[in-house]
């Protein structure tokens, strides 16, 4: 039976790092062959795509070529790396998936949803995640845990009215499609956090039957 | 006045790069002014993209991120050196543009044309070369032309069978819009591709009025 597919959503600081390594020991716990991966990255060349992305540079990066790099990142991974897993019964975890390219590039850039939409239709089709689940958190709460790490990206280094449309954003991703992307309130204390997860994970183990 | 917009397209081996120093030399003695560059690549960022889409690896590379690759490599070519060049007056000369998209992810390797027709859009839009100047040559002589260099990028290992199909795609591209697209005899002397070229270069000028 083909594994499931969650992807982890959320703004700066929105403690996607620790429900990771929530929803990791849980996998564990539950004996679930598992893989965790990110986006952009998850392969050798979406890796290497990630870095010319994310790196600093002199050079006006387009807005079109980012979008394009992101997608071409993502074709890579979904079919080099998340589709054989899934086909092989492991479920894969990933930081990040597809909501992100519509909430950065698109909402809080002013990208073009009807050219995001056709790179969806192109890249992802019908491999949406089973689950998206949304870390939202006001973004005030976001800058301050971003604001107490050492290494920021380009990304990190934007304003706060930007952090406002991301959130935003996401929260018009979970609106559109609430049977996918669920809300977590991830300004709640740490163990109702976990509750909220544990109870997202166990709805989606109850469909599956390949447990080992 | 805009600077004209000149593209050189061909398989392995058609002579490129010779066409390409007969048309700098002749650029220089009719004093205009003129940049050369290439695709794919053109600025740091897109030639780092080029590195990634052209250096040999184990992965294998998707087809549809490869092509998405291309056209975000050319889409930062196009906002961040040819149009502003275009737009100082400057001529610009690339060795290879749009056509080698369409004939080596499209045609040659049965890459989907509606994906093509939609990325050229939203890239390229208007900005298309004033001329395209094709070297055209049989393959075999083509390839007796590349045995004879030492290094070989990964399209260069291809089969002959893959050439054959990349010439049928310049020549149908030529084809589809023969106002823009100039088949140059490649197969020719030397003098006589100088002089096909020639009369191409002589009535792009005779609409220009920028010289200084």
């Amino acid at each position: 039976m083909k594994g499931k597919f969650i992807s982890l959503e959320g703004g700066e600081g929105s403690g996607k790092t620790t429900a990771i390594a929530f929803i990791e020991q849980w996998l564990e716990t539950q004996n679930i062959p598992y893989l965790l991966t990110r986006e952009p990255g998850g392969t050798p060349l979406a890796e290497e795509i990630r870095q010319l992305v994310l790196s600093p540079r002199e050079e006006k990066v387009s807005d079109t070529a980012e979008l394009l790099m992101m997608f071409a990142a993502r074709a890579q991974h979904l079919a080099e790396k998340i589709q054989p897993a899934l086909n092989n019964g492991i479920w894969v975890i990933s930081d990040r998936f597809l909501d992100s390219s519509y909430v950065y590039q698109g909402h809080a850039r002013g990208g073009d949803i009807s050219m995001l939409d056709q790179l969806s239709r192109w890249v992802v089709g019908d491999n949406l995640p089973d689950a998206t689940l949304l870390l939202d958190v006001p973004v005030e709460i976001g800058q301050q845990r971003v604001k107490a790490r050492q290494y920021q990206d380009r990304l990190d280094k934007e304003t706060l009215a930007f952090h406002q449309k991301v959130r935003d954003g996401f929260l018009k991703r979970a609106d559109l499609e609430p049977d996918r992307v669920k809300v977590i309130d991830a300004s709640a204390t740490l163990p109702s956090v976990k509750t909220q997860i544990e109870s997202h994970l166990v709805q989606l183990s109850h469909t599956w039957s390949g447990k080992q």
